[in-house]
């Protein structure tokens, strides 16, 4: 970690909303040697806002801030169809790139901004988080390290605590962007096994006045490795007991599983039993491995190292996603080797 | 439960191996109200070793056992593919019937069995011993009661200990003995909901050798419901870590969980971590279970009460079964009215 | 464990009051190879309620009872201060005696309820239930094996479910028939290690109306041992969240804790949080335990061993009650060889 | 939180030993609105090794540091004997003030700690960390609001991973560094009760050869309240496990827990059973409370508001050290009006 004396890595970032908000404080004021720069959002006042709190420049448009010499790295959190574009111009300004989640929504557009990161040879990280959540890292080094195994039987579930806008959620979100999470943490866990076949489902269960509008806000994905492992990712938007995310890996000599509902240890043991308080959000239960993976995004820009989760996990997780579409839209299991030729 | 003064209720038991002999003790030793009068087992000695631990009749023809006096109730607990013919001639010496899962293979054989007992007025009852377990009890009375809202995502899973003789499992072993218990949990669980697609994926990871032999010892089974809601049933034929069954059922207001890894709340602290002993059988796990299902049991015979768990529940388990072995087969999603057309 | 057709061990029960007739339960029905064969109890009709139940002979007086040829062991589970008396005078008729806690309220009463078993060769065996609970017993076995070093620090508790009558708890019960569990408890887990001082606090802080008269129902009590070790023993009469009884032994090189409040691994997610049941009396959480210890008294019974857990025990956990009582009333630390100096 | 921009407050480090190299790099990295500005220890190179990564001053005389017009506030981290009259020299130089505990080892010295910051009107905060423990506070908070009604049990214990050099202890340690945080702990949970009464046993049991040159290295402490609330403190200098810290309050309509030895929520499961790692250390356990017990100082030095945990709380605490070593002493219980007559 760096020590405060050296000159900070100047992020920039893309997208004041709620989760750009965060990341921006986090940049701020829990990352060290870091230091927040800029912000740009083309919402009008949404970078100004930031920027106010933090002493930062602020820019309706991210080209010009790319164009900025007061920014050696970028984080884009803005909304999800713009990520590959912004990532691919920010390469091509030569700066750090951090892309929330997703890259890309077609594998078109990630091998675009893969190409783009590379050709400019800059690193580019993805926001899969839970690589950085302590629990999830400390599965997946058991399971790296032989402690269960052959992985044969995986799950990965993602509950979002609740569904506000189901009329503002773009088509097929619950693959692009909730379950892109759990497919980085299936492949993640399931080493060098390639997924080959993906068989999903989904519905509009939390919003079913919904679903004829294309909400799709409940769903379950079976993909199958070519070591013969099969794994589950799982996903609600809604969990009225807050934001539940869980990894289970089961192999040939062990388990582990990841993931925590309780917000704090403490329990409270009355006349109705006993309770526990559990975690409501995002950024509670992920509060450490946001500036993790933050930490690590600035060591890598300004040592130029390859950050652990690149523009290739995205694309990894795309496929999976793509194909998933495929199958619920075709109602049968795809291979990935169907919409991924290459 | 009875005092001991009542006559009480003679059993007789089909099936002296492992799980019959076990049950033939829970019977003998610690059902109130029931007596084991009888153990019938082709195999040349195993009925008399049992029935000379327990002053009991031995027979190795079952139908002279339910030719006798001596019995008032039958509880089946041979070779799985026996149970069928094992029922229905038990109805028809009048006998109240205990049979153990699965208690078909075919819906045809299911029809027949449960067209026997109709016949001769004889409960029937069949050994999904989850339903007796009290941590699965207490979370489908949650669920049956709303507390969980409409059910949106389930999950059902059965690790066994071990497969001592993967050249010895017979075919579809998986689904017909093993998942049947997931597909009626999971039933069970959904309440009024009724399932009505089911996919299925299944390999031989635990011993892949034998897989060209026709062995699956592991499988993922989706089931989906009317209701809209999805549900996951998950075996495998090996668990390092012992015996493992769990329950999940994810609603429009909260959640249950059942299942239980760690064989007592011991903990022991040490230069390590912290350890607990993990359940290793089906016996300790269900110990308490299978005792209830057959004070239960030993209930309706006396009375004539119609079980908990029926026939019907064995039927409905059955077809989720036979669809998911025509969708490995067949690879796809297979409708359940494909299957029972009824 | 007995087979059925061996001749059961016929019990006589003494005290048909609420563990008096749940402890008769377990004999008569889930205690393999005994038989309730006899109630006695001084209050009218008592007695022949249970008696009723089960088939059995009834006695408003013990003698009567204990004379009797049908009848091979005692079960006492009267009134606590008639113990005593009633495990010399089943002594003198030569049965197998159980005797609940606690056998005597004075080291005199304890020895000569010790040398009376002894004198007619009976085994005498004392109800401290916890010896064989799984979890407890799983704890003791790590300790005695040298899984966690040498004891240093060492913590029981008790907390009962609710004082329903304050008025109506003798003297120093919380001493003498409370924590006489823990008392023992710790003795076991302790091992080769002596108890050599005792200091104790007590209060009524759930009933403080009644302190004038005497009642103590919460109390804290510090024991040292020749080891060095120190002990915790807590009691309170009224837990609002049920039944907790928990043991903790913290060593050199490792810790072990038994104790469960949970009643089932059931756990329900709601939008208040997560929320388990909890244990509400004695009998569920130590039902098994309940059970254990009459068939080992069962088994000793027939074979005439010593019992695991016998008046020697009950003597030198009543020594610390002893102690804990001249410790309170005197207000100061107490050595064991001042209240016993043999 | 303070924004980036706002002026920092720039804090002056005493002691860059362990824990003080912890605090330093809190402050320097991880506190918003606070920079390092100054670091002083009399060990030559300690201050300029910590100075140099972050770019500060740094001193060999803590005077110097405090005339420094670079400080504005000031965290006490140095050796435990030197704290009150580093206390009483930064208060005299006008800087707000964080004292890791002991403030004092004496109720004179604390006295005159607390009068010295009441004179200088400067914030004095002590090192009570447990108080921003969010298990420890969402359990406090609980109490404080009537979720457990009158507390009646209390229980706060601290394991520390090991005794390195248990030669370099000085007398009375467990009392005043380590058990001190329980009892503020424990008078935190307890509310408006004032402690009256205190009774101490202790050991050398981790390093018995050092027993004889005044080692206490185990401790149980019994706590009197006027409420009629009792509570014990317990102490350890090693446990196997790791490092081991909660607390446990027991009221009238219910009980809190705080507390985790788990250092992550994942587990292990292989043949030997399920396993999780413990936390190794007070930096593991703590780290997030250490962070917001500096936050809080920092806003409080910035704002002048008076801290949550001032030199008061420091000497309550140090109230009922003394008690208990006056209790070792003296082998009897200890009224604390005998040793703080005030």
């Amino acid at each position: 970690m760096a020590d405060s004396h050296e000159s900070p890595v100047r992020v920039g970032l893309v997208g004041a909303g709620r989760i750009g908000t965060f990341h921006g404080e986090t940049v701020a004021l829990h990352v060290p040697g870091a230091k927040l720069s800029a912000v740009a959002d083309p919402a009008p006042g949404a970078a100004g806002r930031l920027a106010g709190r933090f002493g930062t420049l602020a820019y309706t448009e991210p080209a010009e801030m790319f164009a900025s010499d007061e920014v050696d790295a970028v984080l884009i959190a803005s909304t999800a169809r713009a990520h590959t574009d912004l990532v691919i111009a920010a390469a091509a300004a030569g700066k750090a790139i951090f892309c929330e989640k997703p890259m890309a929504f077609s594998l078109e557009d990630a091998d675009r901004a893969i190409a783009a990161a590379a050709e400019a040879g800059v690193p580019l990280q993805v926001g899969f988080n839970r690589r950085f959540a302590v629990d999830f890292r400390a599965a997946q080094e058991v399971v790296a390290s032989g402690g269960i195994g052959m992985p044969h039987l995986l799950r990965s579930l993602t509950r979002d605590p609740g569904l506000a806008n189901p009329g503002g959620v773009p088509p097929w979100t619950i693959f692009r962007e909730t379950l892109i999470h759990d497919f980085d943490a299936l492949l993640w866990f399931a080493g060098d096994a390639r997924p080959v076949e993906v068989y999903a489902v989904a519905d509009a269960l939390v919003a079913p006045d919904f679903k004829d509008a294309g909400l799709l806000d409940t769903s379950v994905v079976l993909v199958r490795f070519d070591s013969g492992a099969i794994a589950i990712a799982e996903a609600s938007f809604s969990a009225a007991y807050g934001y539940d995310v869980r990894g289970e890996v089961f192999g040939s000599v062990g388990m582990v599983t990841a993931g925590e509902q309780a917000v704090t240890p403490m329990r409270h043991y009355s006349a109705t039993g006993v309770a526990q308080q559990t975690v409501r959000g995002d950024t509670v239960l992920f509060r450490d491995a946001y500036t993790a993976e933050l930490v690590h995004f600035v060591d890598c820009a300004r040592t130029g190292a390859t950050p652990e989760v690149t523009g290739h996990d995205a694309r990894a997780a795309l496929v999976v996603a793509v194909a998933a579409i495929t199958s619920v839209t075709e109602h049968r299991p795809v291979a990935l080797a169907e919409v991924d030729p290459s």
